[in-house]
């Protein structure tokens, strides 16, 4: 992994994804007690970042590998991703997804043109099925996070900051991200090593399913005790990846957690000032922001929004508990 | 109004407004039955476009002016954009709201640091009270939309829409655009027919609150019947405005109407499919193109979103009336 392989994933997705704003607003800054930058990655193609890796995935196979189809395991946005990438190669996909999936993220999948195959999260090893399915299909399997051309792809977010803190005036900040296996994170954090050496990642996880910060703070890599219970379910994976970890443990600083609720206050946030809707996992980074203060260094802070796709159900949620006093 | 006037009011606004996206989903385009282009002003300062027409109106001031300070009437989103594009200019602000604006609109102008006064809009006149404060208290009134500065300020996003389109492709279509004064509607078809005039704008109104579409038909203004009533309280007014209907009948094609219950339905389909927040009047273009499609013309359409400025209890009833099934 590098910035030479991370500015071509860039140039692969260039046109195809979506550049997405960093917006503001003054309220934010008043609760979080210093200016808030968030880049808004529900509004990328299919509700999530998820789709830079997987076209920065896909688009770098070789053609005839990619016509035979690929496959991908995921809790729902990776597996957006890849059906929506996939389908605008012209190659099939096959989707492993957990069978407590949100409705919303099944459904999409099958809309964007994939295959779904169900498993449950608790009981079964979804490495171990995927791969079995990729080799009898003779798919590919593109990995969630644990594959350098999709740590690539999600480095274009990191890119995108860089340029774009730049334009704001920001030299020094912490860049709050949400952090499952760590594609994401890692992948933001190289880019910033290259472009923005003053910007430092932190991963912001769910209280309870903390096993990068505790694996960052340890040294090594540590697990969760379970992978079911959170609101947060996009960003709940067993353990930091391998390939993830090494990059998160040279460049990210402490990792920060939040409870569930503070999940659900930073998704009303979102939509009461930035008119954005934001998945629980994905709304994390925000509520860190707003709710660790104390925790943050500078007087700037950049926040990643990584999703969007929420059940209406888990939305009315977090407005009825915390929007309602506006 | 001419083309250089709006060319010269984009110029004060670059920099200090956000260059809103164009953004698409394949789900909405199935449901349209072409190619459906959003423009979602909902995420622009302050929440809707009229923060554009404000800094417009603002920014031309003589600087002695506009240290007096202004004034507004406006049912929350043109107040909104006056609170924040005066405290941009160090300008105190009075905004004159009707008492049953949505108390959201009220809070976050008064956040904005603007002075609210309120009136009855069933029983009073706003424009002869605003013009007595104005009077009274050495305020310059900005106009909601008969106001050429204004409409200039607005003009912005036919701007933008027109090269958007280009970039896109879009030869000819139609430009669905919510309309209450016809400030925005007017200053979009000023900027097409310079810049695009392949593109033709469409007004959308709420059922029963349809004056412009009526005064488009009959060739001369007509009022609505009643003011109050309708969930799009953002675009409701008593009639065309003097300066925007002439330009809306010469440039606009036929108007459309939306029910209620289809702005709801399309305020869940901004949610589900776009991860955007947009206020039930700001919904009504989107609804338009999602529910009217006979009566649209082109292979695609595209929609203003102007605001998200919505309180959270009836954004929760667009997604119980309309997302549960998803």
């Amino acid at each position: 992994m590098n910035i030479d392989m991370i500015e071509a994933a860039a140039g692969r997705i260039n046109g195809h994804l979506r550049r997405t704003p960093l917006v503001t607003s003054p309220f934010l800054d008043e609760i979080a007690g210093r200016r808030v930058y968030v880049k808004p990655e529900c509004l990328q193609h299919t509700g999530s970042f998820k789709a830079r890796g997987a076209w920065s995935a896909i688009s770098a196979l070789d053609p005839e590998v990619r016509e035979a189809g690929v496959m991908a395991y995921s809790s729902g946005n990776h597996a957006q991703g890849v059906a929506w990438a996939a389908a605008k190669h012209n190659a099939p996909a096959v989707i492993l997804m957990p069978s407590d999936a949100p409705a919303l993220k099944r459904a999409n999948t099958q809309a964007l043109g994939a295959r779904v195959v169900t498993y449950n999260r608790e009981t079964e090893d979804r490495e171990a099925i995927g791969e079995g399915l990729a080799k009898d299909l003779n798919l590919t399997l593109v990995r969630p996070y644990d594959e350098p051309q999709v740590i690539a792809g999600q480095a274009s977010v990191g890119l995108e900051i860089a340029e774009q803190a730049a334009e704001a005036g920001i030299e020094a900040a912490d860049v709050l991200v949400c952090c499952g296996g760590g594609g994401l994170t890692s992948g933001i954090a190289l880019a910033l090593e290259a472009r923005a050496p003053g910007l430092r990642v932190r991963t912001v996880e769910p209280e309870g399913f903390d096993d990068v910060a505790r694996s960052l703070a340890l040294g090594d890599v540590s697990r969760n005790n379970r992978l079911g219970g959170s609101i947060c379910d996009a960003i709940v994976t067993p353990q930091p990846g391998e390939l993830t970890f090494p990059i998160m443990q040279r460049l990210c600083g402490p990792g920060l957690t939040v409870s569930d609720d503070e999940a659900l206050f930073a998704m009303a946030q979102a939509f009461l000032r930035l008119k954005l809707v934001a998945e629980p996992g994905g709304a994390v980074a925000l509520a860190a922001a707003l709710c660790r203060k104390e925790h943050i260094e500078g007087e700037a802070v950049v926040v990643v929004i990584s999703g969007g796709n929420v059940d209406p159900v888990m939305f009315t949620r977090s407005l009825i508990t915390h929007a309602e006093a506006s």
